[in-house]
């Protein structure tokens, strides 16, 4: 039942959590080991760990807010028992369970951290202009996103109707359904208002990693976004994964940033290895359509934090923050259809031979990921998938 | 004690909810009843009204997600009780409680929906092209804020600190103070996703009405708003007033909007009273120096909360939509010192011979409103209060 590969993307490195429930039973706080969910909070009560009901359910954020001395007191125990001698009635297969949102979602924050995706969508919507705006090399620019609609992996997502032209103003189901794929970051231990987090200090507050699918109606964004940003564009879902990564789970992911081509101001300045080499892949309908790369962001998610609280914005324990739409430099590292179609002007075609600009009603869209861990080996990121349900009419 | 003059305007029409504490105990349900808070969780179990639970506190919360019959109940029964026989030992003078947030807020979304304040900031930061954008018309433009930074009235505001231009980008304390004098809606009955909430249907969901001041540090929200809008030059506090005045109590409050000169999509026709007359005043440093009038809002509370759930975006009890800045027509009606100093052009001469072109420190931003209630009387909205405390160095 344990036997797996040293290099399994779901072993002793990774141990993700999330929140499970069997056969309609009560919400606990679940580690995934290899095709398997194990009740942890089952075994702390067990082992009387003293921080079991921080484990109970049916969220994460107990654990969370709990800091990371029990994090990593809690990671560290469960290594040592599963190493040492866990007992098989505590596991159950991940097809015989529920997996639900695992965070209370605070607040919820998109970034814009990819410059060729910034690259992108200047050279689409301001083919006459600068592809970047002036103030994007300044600072990582980001908006507040709906945190009431981030729904967890596996919920199908309807197709927004709303307002955008045609060439005037009409009311419809989108005609440009699109994905972005993004990594998120779970806040858990919170701040006080008026106090800022330093880049330095990104450890000691956020708790783990999710994968998210930002969904976007472009023909809606489009019409509404000047001058406020987008609102119902993006509002109607965000979808994120079922388990979080602890940032320790992380440790052989860490790199350098990209070289940065314009100075930042001090409270911008990261270290020498903020940069995380998280390799995502997407898959439209089954096929491989993109690998986005997380290690080329531009700006990392530590100065994503810091700038964020810079202006005293207090954190509350189950903030969310994500990347932006994470795009490498070549076209087959796109992470949206917006740029893989360029707006609709260049189809994809599957390998079944269908063609895709936007997505289709029937459309799954599965975002993956991997790290590197020790050993040469792969940690991996529980996915997020999503189903494309026809509008409601 | 109860002699309440019949048009006061905290007497029996207005009753509205807050969140009170006495020496440091609880956090309940008050009811503000001219210069006292009535605890209405007492009354109720005393006299065994079968809502009394709701009415435990620690925030509005479980009252508002119970909808418009109880709503209507509770209001009819404090009524009957005041006027008949009420027990002047569940009253505390006001001065001697604390008032709390009154709401936990879930999403808070700020709209745009006066065409002055709209037509202002477009001749300012867009001189040369149209005052309006030209989606403004078409639709009720807004945009999700920082929940977790909603505070309550009282609460002192330390000025921001962050990166804008001069004319390179510099860090530090916000030279651009401003407060924004809006009016705020508050959700209590949620939907399902997918779910659309008609114009018609606006009283069905909201509970309730209060004060908003959207602090704002033009020059942070300058440098960072395009292309995703309005980030850390707001999120650093949004004060609301600690007093929610149910809807029902601004029946006599109820006007046509103003005519529109541009067609609109079905799903945001209103009806002919979907504007609400209150009248706004704003002091700074003991001095009125505007008063913004919300009914000519081009765009209704109704319409606002009908464009947000068009795409299926579900609401959440708790849930907090403002209005935006509201400025009417003159220039003694602009709500806000952008508007009134014209950008820092025009410094405003407070009667003791201070200028102001933005906040400074110590100063105290007072919104009080009003509007009609029977009988040629007025009702009362709680104030929101707020001083502005140096930056942190």
């Amino acid at each position: 039942m344990f036997d797996l590969a040293p290099d399994h993307p779901f072993g002793i490195t990774a141990l993700p959590y999330g929140i499970f429930s069997v056969g309609g039973g009560p919400r606990r706080v679940g580690v995934r080991y290899g095709g398997y969910v194990l009740d942890a909070c089952a075994v702390a009560r067990r082992l009387r760990w003293s921080y079991a009901d921080l484990l109970a359910g049916p969220v994460l954020n107990p654990l969370m807010a709990a800091g990371p001395d029990v994090w990593a007191a809690v990671r560290a125990d469960l290594r040592d028992w599963l190493v040492a001698d866990p007992d098989p009635a505590l596991f159950t297969p991940l097809r015989d369970v529920d997996l639900h949102l695992p965070v209370e979602v605070a607040d919820y924050v998109d970034f814009y951290a990819a410059e060729q995706h910034a690259v992108n969508a200047g050279r689409i919507f301001r083919p006459d202009g600068p592809a970047l705006p002036p103030n994007w090399k300044h600072l990582p620019l980001g908006y507040h996103g709906r945190a009431g609609t981030v729904v967890v992996s596996g919920t199908p997502v309807t197709r927004p109707v709303g307002q955008f032209r045609d060439p005037d103003p009409v009311f419809g189901p989108t005609r440009r359904l699109d994905f972005e794929a993004e990594v998120g970051f779970v806040v858990g231990v919170p701040t006080a208002p008026g106090e800022r987090v330093a880049v330095a200090d990104f450890d000691a507050h956020v708790f783990g990693v999710v994968l998210v699918n930002d969904w976007s109606a472009r023909d809606i964004q489009r019409w509404e976004t000047a001058p406020l940003g987008p609102f119902l564009g993006k509002s109607f879902a965000t979808s994120i994964s079922a388990w979080v990564l602890p940032l320790a789970a992380l440790d052989h992911a860490r790199v350098a940033p990209p070289a940065r081509d314009m100075p930042v101001l001090p409270y911008l300045s990261d270290d020498a290895r903020a940069g995380l080499d998280i390799a995502l892949t997407v898959t439209l309908a089954g096929h491989v359509i993109t690998r986005p790369p997380f290690g080329v962001m531009y700006w990392t998610p530590a100065q994503q934090l810091a700038h964020l609280t810079v202006n005293g914005a207090s954190l509350r324990t189950g903030d969310l923050f994500a990347s932006g739409t994470v795009s490498g430099p070549d076209r087959d590292q796109w992470g949206s259809l917006l740029e893989l179609s360029w707006n609709g002007r260049d189809p994809l075609t599957l390998p079944g031979g269908e063609r895709r600009t936007f997505l289709a009603d029937g459309d799954e869209v599965v975002i993956t990921a991997t790290a590197p861990g020790p050993d040469g080996g792969r940690v991996g990121l529980g996915e997020v998938r999503g189903t494309v349900a026809p509008a409601r009419t």
